[in-house]
């Protein structure tokens, strides 16, 4: 029942997403077979169903769209090499044990990166759905396509709105209130997840509908038209070098969006059953399904929110699920062909923008602005970068910034200086705790591993603490105003040291060793604790290494102003 | 005195320098003239020595190189060009706050680059001090060189071999032994640092008698020759949009090399003195520098190791060395420039080869290897980047790996089990230290920030721990054998979380309700906190929020097996 359902929902969403990415609607229909049937042999999920989405249909037709004219044989000839690639990157990340790059996709660069997706996507649907017939390209950007709305906005048909602004109240309808008529009649299957399936029936029946009422009335608006019946056939892509190369960029991009999309899917649904998936499986499926595009003329899958989120409300418990959509799709295919002669452009449109709008999510994004802001900015910089720049560069925009924003987060630490909380073993930050403090001793917490980025910050940062210990209370036991003689640093935060840090930390020990000031280390974690034993601590640093910041406060406050210094070897003192 | 040591290494290095930038050799008496004054005027280091370097003279000649002609007019246009931009660029790093941007150049991928450099430089030499006219461009990489080298390896000339192989020997000579001659004389200014500067007058000496040795024989080499008499005049760069364009990503490596070089010469001259210099005051200083240079003649200037070491250990403690080595330059320009028309080619390329040895540092790398290895990759890949893709490619490589290891280090970090260190409030990993633990619950201190690189990884192995907690010895208080009711998370090393590591901890914490296992967290720091402050913890943690780790351990192993949870709302536990 579960596959019944999922393949009702997809057969509409099928021909409007082969549309949006510039290819024939039968293309969208071949994506539902062969790549989903091998993704629900191979996945470790059960309820994920793969095929034809709008972000990566986008993505085809930015990428595509520059090599050939939209809806050509050309076309889908470059589109079938660029589904190849996507399989062959995504098990190529699988073999190289290097899928963790998808990682760099954070959560903000990808809900930026949808979210301005969808809102390209409705934009680009706006003038199917008014029934202008722009000159627009399927490569055009946001702006170009609102220019060209602009242009052409007395040509509008307003059967075409009609129909499209219907199928948009009839969707909004349905799901608003397709759930109650559930719930208030008898039981169905038992499960009332159901509901949740019965409020995403919309596109099919916009779709019935709108076929019917352009066929009754015989209505002048943009249809699909004719769709060659029969299954799909074998296709061997283009070998051609220079538009291999030209297209793998892009492909890269596809294949860790269509993975990174597929993954948060099934692992969002396989953990409300208790359970896992695995993603070096999952790059395997997701490869695997898009070589099965690429050879039966589809275009790059990926893993489809709304239809997963079916199936699993449906009660989908097995791939099996998967298989009896696909029988649908192929008594379709068979069949049902002759009725897209009639469907209208206008409603796909309308199915394409409901489905891309549930996808955007801008709330999060005013919790992440309290929480933290680098990710808003992030954000935003994708979501602009999308509708601005493009979708590729948006994406990029993206990681680089959230590379560069965590880069110089950890270029400049956070330095806590802290005090002994009262008589107890724990030490805190001085302005956030009323603790206890000496004058000739400086204990700086440094938050942050010692490393290039922020090895030059530290050095000057942790000498001016010397200089002026910054608002540190001298309410402790010996006499205020004496001049410092110990920098005490604890390294509970410190992960590792590399070699600019060493340097840095020699050096701050001679500088200091100038001004009489010995440099203390506690808290060593294992591993930094083992990085240290090869460069031979004793030899230059001016102070002791001790294991606990309690252990360093007892020692160097019982012998305020009687520490003796261990010997400095001759060159550090230099 | 210190100001006439260094105009007399200053001359023969400015000559041997513009050569290898592909200028004449009065541009690099020019640069010793205008930007050293300039530069000594503004700078806060007193020692250091900007003029014509070997590492930015390669990179002129590469860059320039692939413009124009070398030794032409439209290339020393080009030069005066990237000059200006050089300068710009500096202070523009200053006034936008964005200096810190120099720390990208980590100390490995400084030395790799400069070891780089000097194999670059030092290959280059090698058709002049063989006295072989190769068709060589002064940008052609060390690969391209090598093979003209040989292809032209027959037409060595004997004589030029014999005066450069002779001055490399006396350079060497002097080098070793030269010192030991003030050792045995009388006190000479009562500094014994002096014999470090008599150490380095190898360059002059080897000059002087060479070019007295062709002059006085007649030698048939390839000579210097005619080099006008006079001071600078004013140029004005050129006006050209589309050059400007071309040169500016080059001169922004070319600023970031110059100044980190710069810096770190005044830096570790000024350490000696107990002094500090100001990196914003040198940004500024560097960019008058190399404006200067582009207004008269010359080509951009970067601090010279070898003449600074020779400024300070001769003696100088103030600016003025620079003027008056300055006013050696005049006198050179003025009236001993008939002396540079015997000056042969084979031996500057030895005072080139010479100075660029003692740039080049392997050694370290060895002491690297033990201490962290990511650096010693970054060295390499950027030594190797430099020889075989060019010197601004190899350092964009070695720029681009010390990004790619650190947040590869950071997305896969350490985890410890920690477990109490006999009765103290301390805990220590499991896997170090004989320690207790108790098996229902699993203390695990994570060492990195929750951030998007590392948010799947550790959200996979907080969960793997609790269902096998690693070597985990149970010699705890409680019977062993139990199932896991606490996972304790250690945040000690946590310096921020991001929304993807926020997102992580509640679905971590979501899926192990469901395996009845409570998450808790202890040791938040401050910033941390004030970060969950704005995420109602109470309302999604399943567990509670300790200050200590010791306040955990008691409360979570009195209660052992008797912990009641707190209710947790219904839709984490959906």
């Amino acid at each position: 029942m579960a596959g019944v359902a999922v393949g009702m929902l997809t057969v509409p969403q099928a021909v409007a997403y082969a549309l949006l990415a510039g290819l024939p609607a039968q293309a969208g229909l071949y994506a539902c077979l062969a790549p989903m049937v091998i993704h629900a042999l191979l996945s470790s999920s059960r309820q994920l169903i793969v095929g034809p989405v709008a972000i990566a249909a986008l993505m085809v037709a930015s990428t595509v769209g520059q090599h050939a004219a939209a809806y050509s044989d050309a076309y889908l000839g470059i589109t079938t090499v660029l589904s190849l690639q996507v399989g062959v990157i995504l098990i190529l990340l699988r073999a190289l044990q290097v899928g963790g790059i998808v990682n760099l996709l954070s959560h903000p660069v990808i809900s930026g990166f949808v979210n301005g997706a969808a809102v390209v996507i409705i934009i680009s649907q706006l003038a199917p759905l008014t029934g202008i017939a722009t000159t627009s390209r399927v490569d055009d950007g946001a702006v170009d396509r609102i220019v060209l709305l602009v242009r052409f906005v007395t040509e509008v048909n307003p059967t075409a709105i009609a129909l499209g602004v219907g199928s948009l109240l009839l969707m909004a309808a349905v799901r608003r209130w397709g759930p109650a008529l559930v719930r208030s009649g008898a039981k169905v299957g038992g499960d009332g997840d159901v509901r949740h399936a019965l409020g995403r029936t919309g596109p099919v029946l916009v779709t019935v509908l709108g076929t019917a009422v352009v066929a009754g009335f015989g209505l002048d608006v943009g249809v699909v038209g004719s769709v060659p019946a029969g299954l799909p056939e074998l296709t061997l892509p283009l070998l051609d070098a220079q538009l291999w190369w030209d297209l793998a960029p892009n492909a890269v991009l596809i294949a860790l969006v269509a993975f990174v999309e597929s993954y948060s899917i099934g692992k969002t649904l396989a953990a409300r059953q208790r359970r896992r998936i695995d993603s070096h499986q999952e790059l395997l499926a997701l490869g695997a399904a898009n070589i099965g595009a690429s050879l039966s003329g589809a275009y790059p899958v990926a893993g489809s929110f709304s239809r997963s989120s079916v199936n699993y409300a449906s009660g989908a418990r097995t791939p099996a699920s998967a298989l009896v959509c696909a029988v649908i799709i192929v008594l379709t295919l068979l069949w049902l062909t002759p009725l897209f002669a009639n469907l209208p452009h206008a409603v796909l449109a309308a199915v394409v923008i409901v489905a891309v709008y549930e996808l955007a999510d801008f709330r999060s994004v005013v919790r992440d602005w309290r929480f933290y802001r680098g990710d808003v900015l992030t954000h935003f910089a994708t979501f602009a970068g999308v509708l601005l720049a493009g979708v590729e560069a948006g994406l990029l925009i993206g990681v680089g910034i959230s590379v560069v924003l965590f880069m110089r987060g950890s270029a400049r630490p956070h330095i806590a200086v802290v005090g002994r909380l009262g008589d107890t073993p724990h030490f805190r930050n001085v302005k956030r705790y009323e603790v206890r403090t000496w004058s000739h001793l400086v204990a700086a917490r440094v938050d942050e591993s010692f490393y290039f980025a922020n090895a030059d910050t530290l050095e000057s940062r942790l000498a001016e603490l010397v200089d002026n210990p910054e608002g540190m209370p001298e309410d402790g036991d010996s006499a205020g105003g004496q001049a410092v003689e110990h920098l005490l640093i604890i390294m509970s935060a410190v992960n590792f040291i590399d070699t600019t840090g060493l340097e840095m930390l020699q050096r701050l020990t001679h500088r200091l060793a100038r001004r009489d000031v010995a440099v203390h280390f506690c808290e060593i974690k294992g591993p930094v604790r083992d990085q240290l034993e090869h460069v031979a601590v004793d030899e230059w640093l001016t102070g002791r290494v001790f294991q606990t910041t309690d252990d360093a406060f007892n020692t160097l406050t019982e012998a305020a102003g009687k520490w003796i210094w261990r010997d400095v070897p001759a060159n550090t003192r230099d």
